[in-house]
């Protein structure tokens, strides 16, 4: 538990990672499961070293369970309940893995300052799925996309971290074009329109839907995408930052 | 300086309050000017102790400042730069202020925490400023309302977390229809028009903006504004949360 251990960090400060992928007209979050028994299920989170921007830790922790630096990274909101602490999540670990010679009293008193309270800095980041390959910590048992219509009971406030995520994602996705940063380079009308009803998980009329997006002038229109008939194909886009 | 002595804090950790209220079709700002040489202004700011949630820090803060309780307060956003600190702020107010005793060589070491890097957590406020006294504190030679568009220059970081509190108030307005919480109990539809080019910054077309209102269903129509021309009167309205 490396990660754990008291480092050169700005104290009771956290942040945690909402990181959203699309699949199958499905929006997916990246969840961690620690190899510990009881299933417990996190998001990928870590600390902020003292001589480190905020933003740049978040960039860190993002590439290190993603193995990609350039994708859409967002600061959303903070989650700063006063009763917001792993002191709980630790005691249950512990009482469920009485074998974990680590966390044993000798060596407590050095995970002692994790379980004070936290104030932690929610970021969501929008990626490529096709371009990720998540990275297991030491303490994963596996780092796997679930469909965030289906999420697991997560550890501690995660779940409510990643409804906000979703709610700040909506309530932005126009302003922000941040919807393709989830589609590979190219895509057809009908790939923006799918994605789009993932994240509100509700459809849309396709002739206004297409019409909104093109009326955005965010995207190049390319060649035909190749389906074998020609007639029926649709066009490939790109978008244009 | 009893507001910079440490105390049961959460350490590295501020909030800085953008209060804004409008008035002569002007956004404004609340900005303390402190009482030593140098014209030091800043935003209202404070701390969060350990049993205090976040939200309820910002709201003590916002209360101490303006002694209203209920009103638009939201977070929303994180400043935290590696180099942001309050130690040039000190060190120049102090080199202005040499006689300063409560600052000098013996007592420095109290104030030790304040001076490290702080990472803080902004919130934007909207009042009615009717209803807000602006509350001095002890170490501020006044507390008064800026224009947006005429901002002295702040100290630290406080104009652009100013810029981008107005850029979050215009990103979600709409969404959020926080405008008329800057707006008295019952307003004129031109009163809504000019809030919001006061916010944005721009004229809005009188009949599209009208009906774009009305349209949101949010609005009860009162009786007619007494203008002593009855015919030309305007209709009043309040918003219904």
């Amino acid at each position: 538990m490396h990660s754990l251990t008291e480092q050169n960090y700005i104290q009771q400060l956290s942040i945690d990672c909402v990181i959203f992928g699309y699949e199958n007209q499905q929006l997916k979050v990246l969840i961690s499961t620690l190899k510990f028994k009881g299933d417990f299920q996190v998001l990928p989170s870590g600390f902020i070293y003292q001589g480190e921007d905020v933003d740049e830790a978040a960039r860190r922790i993002l590439e290190d369970r993603t193995s990609i630096k350039d994708t859409y990274l967002e600061q959303f909101h903070v989650f700063g309940k006063a009763d917001r602490s792993n002191r709980a999540f630790l005691d249950r670990l512990i009482e469920l893995n009485p074998d974990l010679v680590i966390l044993h009293q000798q060596q407590r008193q050095q995970y002692e300052w994790f379980t004070r309270r936290f104030v932690s800095i929610g970021y969501y980041a929008l990626v490529d799925m096709a371009k990720v390959i998540p990275q297991k910590h030491e303490i994963d048992q596996s780092i796997t996309w679930y469909d965030v219509r289906q999420l697991p009971i997560l550890a501690m406030d995660h779940n409510e971290i990643v409804q906000k995520a979703i709610d700040t994602l909506r309530l932005t996705l126009d302003q922000r074009l941040s919807a393709f940063s989830l589609l590979p380079e190219s895509f057809t009308m009908k790939d923006v329109q799918e994605v789009y009803e993932a994240i509100y998980d509700k459809p849309f009329a396709r002739n206004n839907f297409q019409k909104k997006i093109l009326d955005m002038n965010v995207l190049e229109r390319l060649e035909k995408k190749f389906t074998g008939a020609a007639n029926k194909a649709p066009y490939l886009y790109r978008y244009i930052k």
